[in-house]
C-alpha cells in the first residue's frame, strides 16, 4: 500500500516537473530531466547527505518506469490536465505526505536525532522542486510563497508526536498523512502563506 | 592510450570552461573554478551518487595540473583558438565519447543496471556543462538544443550491445568511441536537435 | 577555544545568510534555508566530496541552534546590524580562517595531499556563499569580485609552510588564522581585487 502511494507520488511529481520544462521551453531530453529531478531529486540529496549510496533510484529501476510514464502520459494528454487540476493537487499532497514519512525513516534507520530526521523528511519531499527551480533558473519557489516545506516539518513534528504513543505502524503512517494532506488543502484554500519578513522594515 | 585520451578531453573541457568564465567576465578565480567543474564535474557527480569517495580527482592531481595547463594556454593563445576550431570541436567529440566509457565502466564496477551505467555515462560527459551553465546563471544548454546526452545514450546502448558479442576490450571502446564521434559531427553538421514539444500545443 | 571560533563562525555567516535572504524578499522558511546554506553549505558540499557522512550538522544540533539563534536575533535587530559592519566584517573573517582550517584539518584526516586539503579548506570557508548565490539566482559574488577564495588558497599555503618547522598545534591555528585576517582587511583596505581577465582582449 505504501508502496504503491510512493509510486502515485513519484509519477505526480514527475508529471509537475514535465510541465515546469514545457513551460521553459526545454527540450525532449531536457524536460525528461527535469521530470526525474523534480520526482527524485529530493531523495536523493537525501541519500548522497545521510551516505546511503549508491542512490536510491540506482538500486530500483521501477522509479525510472514510472517517470518514463509520466514523461510520455503528460506529452499526450496535456491538453486535459488542466480538466484534472484538482486530482493532480490531491495526488501531489499524497506525494508530499508519502515522501516525507520516508525520508524521515531513513533517518531513523540511520540513528540521527528526531530534528534531522524531520530536516530529511523536508528535504526528500520539497528539494526536487528546488533543484528543478535552479535547473530552470529560478529562484526556488518554496522559498518565497509556498507553503510545502512547513507542512512538511509540521508532519514531522506530528509523526513523532504520534511515535511516542506507539501506534501500530500502518496507523502512524495513516495519521501523519492525513494531517498534512489536510495542513496542505486548508494552507491553499485559506491562502496561508509564511510571512514574507520583508514588509517589516 | 586510453589514459591519453582522457586526458585529452579532461583539456578540451577546460578550455571551453575558461571560455565560458571569460564570456562571463568572471574574475582569475572564477574562470578557473568554471574550467574545473566543466571538465571534473561531471564524474565528480557520478563518483558522489555511486558512493565512491574520496571523490576522483582527490586522489590524482594529474587532472588538476592539466586543467591548470589548459587555463594558461587559453588565457595565453585565446586570440587564436578562434582557428582551431575545428580541431577544439573534434577533441571534444573525444572528451565526450571518453568520458561516457569511463563513466559505463564504473557504473559496471559497482554491478548496476546497464540502464543505471548509461545514465553514469551520460552524467560524467555531460553534467560538467551542466554544473558549469548553473554557475553562470543559464538554464543548461544540453536541456535546450544541443544533442549531446542524446549522442551518451545512444553510445551507452551501442557499448552494451557490443559488449554482448564478447569483443575484446579496445576494440569495444574504439568502436563506441567511434559511433559516438561519428553521430555527434553527423548531428551538428546536419543540425540535428531534439524536438522543443513547445510547438505541439 | 577553536570550538568558540568555529561556532561565531556559524553565527556570522548565517546573519549575512539571512541578509542575503531579507534582500531577495524570501518568505521565512526561505530565508532560513539561505541562513543555514551559507553557514553549512561548504562544510556540507566538503563532507559529501570526501565521503565523510551522514555530514558533519547531523551529527551535532549545535550548528542548527546557532543558526536558529542568528536568524532570529538578525531579525529583531536588523535596524542595528548597520552600526556593527566593521564588527561583522571582523568576525566573518575570523569565520573565514577557522573554516578553512577545519577544512584542510579534515583533508589530512582522511590522508589526502596538501593541494587537495587546500582545495578542501577553501570549498569549506567559501562555498556556503556560492550555494548561497546559487539559490537566490545570482552569479556567484566570488567568481566576480571578491578576493575571497583567494584569503583561503594563500592562508592554506601559510599553513603547511608552518606545518613545517614542527609548531604546537595551537600556535599554527593562530598564525594561520591571524596571516588570513590580516590578508583580507588589507584586501578590502586597499582594494585589491582579481584581474577581470576581460579587459586583455
Amino acid at each position: 500500500m505504501f508502496q504503491i502511494l510512493d509510486s502515485i507520488g513519484v509519477f505526480v511529481f514527475a508529471i509537475s516537473g514535465v510541465l515546469s520544462g514545457l513551460n521553459k521551453r526545454l527540450d525532449a531530453f531536457g524536460v525528461f530531466i527535469i521530470a526525474f529531478v523534480t520526482a527524485l531529486g529530493g531523495g536523493t540529496l537525501r541519500d548522497v547527505l545521510i551516505g546511503k549510496t549508491p542512490v536510491g533510484w540506482m538500486g530500483n529501476l521501477t522509479y525510472l518506469y514510472i517517470i518514463l510514464l509520466a514523461y510520455f502520459v503528460t506529452l499526450f494528454f496535456k491538453r486535459h490536465l488542466e480538466r484534472l487540476r484538482v486530482s493532480l493537487f490531491l495526488f501531489d499532497s499524497i506525494g508530499l505526505g508519502v515522501f516525507t514519512i520516508i525520508g524521515i525513516e531513513k533517518g531513523i534507520e540511520f540513528g540521527l536525532h528526531p530534528i534531522i530526521c524531520i530536516t530529511l523528511g523536508t528535504i526528500t519531499a520539497s528539494f526536487g522542486g528546488v533543484i528543478r527551480d535552479i535547473l530552470c533558473n529560478e529562484i526556488p519557489v518554496i522559498f518565497r510563497k509556498e507553503i510545502y516545506a512547513t507542512v512538511c516539518i509540521a508532519g514531522g513534528v506530528m509523526f513523532f508526536l504520534l511515535k511516542r504513543v506507539h501506534l501500530n505502524q500502518d496507523v502512524l503512517y495513516l495519521l501523519t498523512s492525513l494531517f498534512m494532506i489536510s495542513f496542505r488543502l486548508l494552507a491553499v484554500k485559506y491562502k496561508w502563506y509564511l510571512p514574507s519578513l520583508y514588509k517589516k522594515d
